[in-house]
């Protein structure tokens, strides 16, 4: 086995380690914390600490040379060699709200790197795992299916999607205005799960900006190994935190000519 | 068993019933059809008109003198004692792009007053249904569960939602530029889920315009049944397509006054 195969199964035993921390409070009234004045409102719950305390007992067990970087309490060994990146729920806003969108992001890095990434939804009991050479849906009692991007040569013809266009700073949103006119269809309100669909072949364009590492890491691997694209908006450096995600290359190439 | 028990008994057969058209294609590549000139866009599914044509002729068989309104075939006794309400398929973009926050919506009218509604999501197996006096989450193999609405007293504290804010005209827009900068949270992209998600008490304010009847008739018993409103934006009548849904009756007042 692999140390890559090995980190992927380890990879799904987190998914469930998460779990038991998130999904329990999901649906019930739950505590709020504002974590401070960078944002009008950064809601961040009690279940998104203890999901990430936990993960970080798990990997500190078992590979304790491995380093981890999270959302809700820093770095700790971030020049490892191989690092863990986690956002036990990305879509805060959705979880708040009791939809089940919300996601547990984990991604592993090697020498910086991203080289595993996984999308879960454990209300749905649905987990997107990739490795860049192959992407995966991963259901209890049911086989894995295979993830692929769809083909979709024009973006007249394309699905795209943003999370809330009011994210957008002024010219991001103009840009973004361009590309839903040019599009067939948007859907908004997503979150990560817009990036698994986009691995299952059924979106065709995400674009977002702001994103912290803990919020792209996941899909780079996912997507790219079901044969799409994640870059930043101008270039392939995904660190600005403006990302672009294609799941056909023809697309990258158009939605930065609108972007350009 | 009064007739409105009996009739919520058959709608919960209905959901299943609309389930066996709307799931299989579900995720799948599905053929989509252009409605017409009047929206840039409007997909319907193959799965769509299958499941209202099924849905017909199960109300067909078991009530031959109920009225039956549906957003695909039309409608057929309109001015019977009981009329059925149908949207196979609500929020066919959700559909389209894979995302579980489509649902099956299904009311019955009596002399022109909604009275029993059902919005049902199949691929969670959660129906939500409600008589205005009660309203309760039905999940196969769970006990059902109350739904009631949450207090919310102020704005400020409330969590809203609006499917696309793209589809208001213009001053419906500027409504909800106000509403959202007065609010403590906004979501988008829900469809008719968030209505369901306000029956929860998970969401507090839900703002729309240019529904048809089948797109708000089930949300009226549904959220009355949990303690909420479901009424126009400026007045109680719902016909002109603007919604305003409140868990909270003083939130009623408060975006009104935002709204006027």
């Amino acid at each position: 086995m692999s140390s890559l195969t090995a980190f992927e199964a380890f990879a799904l035993e987190l998914v469930a380690v998460a779990a038991t921390e998130t999904l329990p409070p999901f649906r019930q009234e739950i505590a709020i914390v504002d974590k401070g004045a960078q944002r009008a409102f950064d809601p961040v719950t009690a279940a998104d600490r203890g999901a990430e305390a936990a993960l970080r007992r798990a990997i500190a067990n078992r590979f304790p040379d491995h380093g981890v970087i999270g959302e809700e309490y820093g770095e700790d060994r971030p020049h490892a060699d191989w690092v863990w990146v986690l956002d036990p729920i990305d879509g805060t806003r959705a979880y708040i709200a009791g939809l089940p969108l919300w996601t547990t992001l984990i991604a592993l890095m090697r020498e910086g790197e991203p080289v595993l990434g996984v999308v879960a939804q454990p209300y749905l009991q649905e987990t997107f795992v990739g490795t860049r050479s192959a992407s995966r849906l991963v259901r209890p009692g049911q086989p894995d299916r295979t993830l692929r991007t769809r083909p979709c040569p024009t973006l007249a013809d394309a699905t795209i999607s943003t999370t809330d266009p009011a994210l957008f700073a002024d010219e991001e949103a103009a840009a973004w205005r361009g590309l839903r006119q040019s599009a067939r269809l948007a859907r908004l309100g997503c979150d990560a799960y817009a990036y698994a669909m986009l691995a299952a072949g059924q979106i065709d364009v995400v674009l977002e900006s702001g994103l912290k590492l803990w919020d792209w890491a996941a899909h780079k691997p996912l997507i790219e190994g079901a044969g799409g694209q994640v870059e930043g908006w101008i270039s392939a450096d995904c660190g600005p935190g403006q990302i672009l995600a294609t799941g056909d290359a023809r697309l990258q190439t158009q939605v930065r000519a609108l972007l350009g």
